[in-house]
């Protein structure tokens, strides 16, 4: 027999079924009567420094657990997040977005209230959401209340994608039937025929290509499979990277096009089959769409569908077919692929005097990470940087996929560590959450390592100053003051967003020179440390590394034939 | 004879030609070619932390100025800003906010970009800022270009509210036609003819009423000459708080209601005759709607139409109406009104062992305001206890009027305190901005300090460090964690964001008691210092006054009946 439950308690006790253990926000006058279930739920509560951050940090924790959940408040806390919740739909990030909203009789009233334009429209900031968002659902009455949590909820596992929920702050304790909750919410998925996989056994240079929107398509184990069942050489794009064991002997990292290793541009262009999964075609998780396959030799696993060469078949699902073909694969019958020698990391020829640059400070890092990390690259020289990362087994890394919003990889660090903490607990893992961050990005959002600080988490956070927005100087503006940043002093961040003095003066530390840094990643504290520490690294203003490097050498050759025609 | 300009310097002449002298905003891949003409167009950039910062401070300036600028880039940088715009909106503000968008030709082959969803859909952002500015306008070709910068200038000038305009990346240098810069923008003005001043003359009990969209009418220093002919009582709202003299016999500032003056609040509701000027009547800049005059007794001037009684008559303007008053105005006729007593700010009940409380801090910090200083007080606590000072002449106060978006006023700070540097250039005046915020406010945009080092700018702030959300608190979950803000250690913001350290050592106070912040306001550095100061004053966590406290003991009452409710 079912009862009857508070329509808030509906909502939380739906998100625990599916996973959720922490939710962030900020508190806001039209969700803090919504706010009161939140710890009686057994829900984390994350109050963030501001609703961008709040954003960020679900996504991060999204990207981890598959679901996250994001309350704000109407009007000037929902609009502060919407950055954040359109980087979750360009890189697929199920957040669902809650936004405390006026009562309902202030809303059937039109009136006048604050956090509006004093024009009695309620429904401006919804519809902008509905830009940014694959569906969206409003909380009207208790008859319809529990169906509409259930749908958006839905839609955002479907879509792998951020959902919009309206909450009226008279809502939280309306009654509603609970019947539902004992119907877990699934995803429907399309059964699942197409032929083809003969090209599988007559391949003679394939290779598998992985990028990141596997995660939605919920194939990455099957992909681990399908790997080491075929041996055959893989891949991964920016986005993809991360997904799958850098460890096993056949799989490659990242393939970068022209900018990567020659041999490895040559088997990928050489090749007669590539099995491509979840690709995200945008220009910078594709160097500027050069890796992407020719559809000739391709077969493309994505969303609900399924293209071979030049046929799309539709209403497919990737994970039933993968389930089919790995029943049914005989390995034996596969052509034996041997890809392009690999490329080990050296570090023979970095002397401790060097003075710390993009070309040796990734490759001195790389040892620090285990099993299990996560590891965050931020847009810039960051996330190239990191694209050459050995990755060990089961870990995950974040870098520049496609919305780039500079400022998003620290409260997603936050994220991340939490849904990390969530998932260690009782597992012995001492796996650790890493953030590399340039000065101009972390001047965005710096504050959110006061809540890093508070939850106590065990965080990284390597700061790579180089003097301000260095890939915009690469870009554009080499000089030109608008790429200046101000200055801010690093190494006083912990005790100033309230570390523990002594855990703060013992936990920051900088270096200049390989030699340094060195000493810094020997330490026990960064080793076998906890809580948040802080090693700011010093590179150069116009230091950069691979397809930066290009655009640096275009603009410094232009500005050559500009002198020369000066001077004719 | 005309000639042909650069696209970006017509756009940035315009902008010189209106007054704007500093422009806000943060670098991005598809804006760096605009950046490049910024300088070169006598504009101080003022790069900001991110952008939504850098949208408050836009705000700021051109709340002081009249009209300001704002880039940002396409996608993540907009979006990031437009949390700002949209309170530019609801409470007036002309900004211009200019995104730098992907270059023509990658805008029509819809190619998948990065700061896209990667879709070819690149009309997503524009249609979202749709909903938050008054125009919007997309510059396309070098023949419509001029003519649309024009028109979205104009819009925001006549709506007095932000407009959006979007600029692709490779039109900076495109030419066109310079011949529409020798003639200024100007706002049409409608005719005006309106009957009923006849009441001016019958009034017996009449009294003038500020609001604060009075600045978008262009009639503030009409109002100044109305205010001291008729030498009628005065008040203003919390939105026009700021915008009359103070000092002169017959304005009592704020009109509070119920929350206020008992004899205020009789004078206010026996009137006879009431003009209200700019009105804005959102719950919070109204006492919940209650400091509104009876449509009865009123003469209302508000965008382009006046309200007699019930009656509005449209597509006037207020200035020329006021103009032919005030031209005819014929005093020795007019009721020689007399207001209630005015109460006179005292300080001989404070003891300087008293613990600094919001009932004592706001009394002892007002004689510390000169002519001309800029005021900003945070949604909170600070813009409650901001509404009672004694504001000297030429001074403005920003204060909690309707979008209340906590974060602002720090920027904002910024914003206007470059405002004032452009005004007091070569007059000799030494007005200063000084900020009040609460530390949780201030915890969303703190990074911002860092701009105003930078800049040189002399702002005194004031961090109300009550723990937390104190206002939050008051209104709802007195004492839940939702309403706890990380710790931090405010006394090293100085120096964490970049200040010389000892201009930081030296400028760094705290006050616990009256007589603490008796000392820190006699001190030279705060009276005649120069560069940002910071002040940590000390409050309890849930110390509030007026309305505020009515929310306090409301919730206290719930919770006893809650209580007894038990022990029954």
């Amino acid at each position: 027999m079912t009862q009857d439950i508070k329509l808030a308690d509906y909502l939380f006790t739906r998100l625990r079924q599916l996973g959720v253990d922490s939710m962030f926000g900020v508190p806001g006058d039209y969700n803090l009567r919504l706010l009161d279930f939140v710890t009686p739920a057994s829900l984390h509560w994350v109050g963030n420094c501001n609703e961008l951050n709040a954003a960020y940090a679900a996504d991060g924790y999204g990207r981890i657990k598959g679901l996250s959940a994001l309350i704000t408040t109407y009007g000037v806390g929902e609009l502060s997040a919407i950055n954040g919740i359109a980087g979750a739909y360009a890189e697929n990030t199920p957040v669902l977005h809650i936004v405390g909203t006026p009562p309902r009789p202030l809303q059937s009233a039109r009136t006048f209230m604050h956090h509006t334009f004093s024009d009695g429209d309620y429904r401006r900031f919804a519809n902008m959401s509905k830009h940014v968002t694959a569906a969206q659902a409003r909380l009207e009455d208790a008859a319809t209340a529990p169906e509409r949590i259930d749908y958006i909820l839905r839609q955002a596992l479907i879509h792998n994608r951020p959902v919009y929920l309206e909450f009226p702050d008279d809502m939280p304790d309306v009654l509603v039937s609970s019947a539902n909750l004992e119907t877990k919410i699934c995803i429907p998925q399309p059964p699942s025929s197409v032929q083809g996989d003969q090209r599988l056994y007559s391949a003679k240079r394939p290779f598998i290509f992985v990028d990141g929107e596997s995660t939605g398509l919920g194939i990455v184990d099957q992909l681990d499979t399908l790997i080491k069942a075929t041996n055959w050489p893989t891949w991964t794009t920016v986005y993809g990277k991360g997904l799958v064991n850098e460890q096993l002997p056949n799989v490659y990292g990242l393939y970068a096009a022209a900018f990567g290793d020659k041999p490895a541009q040559e088997y990928f262009e050489q090749a007669d089959l590539v099995l491509t999964f979840g690709p995200h075609n945008s220009d910078t998780n594709t160097y500027f769409f050069t890796s992407i396959p020719k559809p000739a030799v391709a077969i493309t696993f994505s969303g609900t569908t399924v293209q071979i060469e030049n046929d799309v078949y539709r209403d497919l699902s990737a994970r039933n077919i993968l389930s089919n073909l790995l029943e049914n694969l005989d390995p034996s019958s596969l052509v034996k692929a041997t890809g392009p020698p690999k490329q080990e990391i050296t570090l023979s020829n970095i002397q401790n005097t060097d003075p710390l640059a993009q070309n040796n400070f990734y490759r001195l890092v790389n040892p620090l990470f285990r099993e299990g990390d996560i590891i965050l690259t931020e847009t810039g020289t960051a996330a190239h940087g990191g694209r050459n990362f050995k990755l060990p087994a089961k870990s995950r890394i974040f870098g520049a996929v496609t919305w780039l919003s500079i400022g998003f990889m620290l409260p997603a660090t936050l994220g991340t560590a939490l849904a990390q903490r969530d998932h260690n607990k009782g597992t012995g893992s001492k796996s650790q959450t890493i953030l590399f961050i340039g000065d101009g990005s972390l001047q965005m959002t710096a504050q959110e390592i006061s809540v890093m600080i508070r939850e106590k988490l065990n965080i990284i956070i390597f700061i790579i100053n180089n003097d301000g927005y260095t890939i915009e100087r690469v870009i554009h503006g080499r000089k030109q003051v608008y790429n200046d940043v101000p200055f801010w002093r690093h190494a006083q961040a912990l005790t100033y967003f309230g570390a523990d003095e002594e855990h703060a003066a013992n936990n920051t530390f900088t270096a200049r020179t390989c030699g340094e840094l060195k000493d810094v990643l020997a330490d026990e504290r960064i080793q076998n440390g906890s809580g948040v520490r802080l090693v700011e690294v010093f590179m150069g203003r116009e230091d950069v590394q691979g397809a930066l490097l290009y655009l640096l050498n275009k603009q410094l050759d232009q500005e050559k034939k500009a002198e020369q025609q000066e001077q004719i």
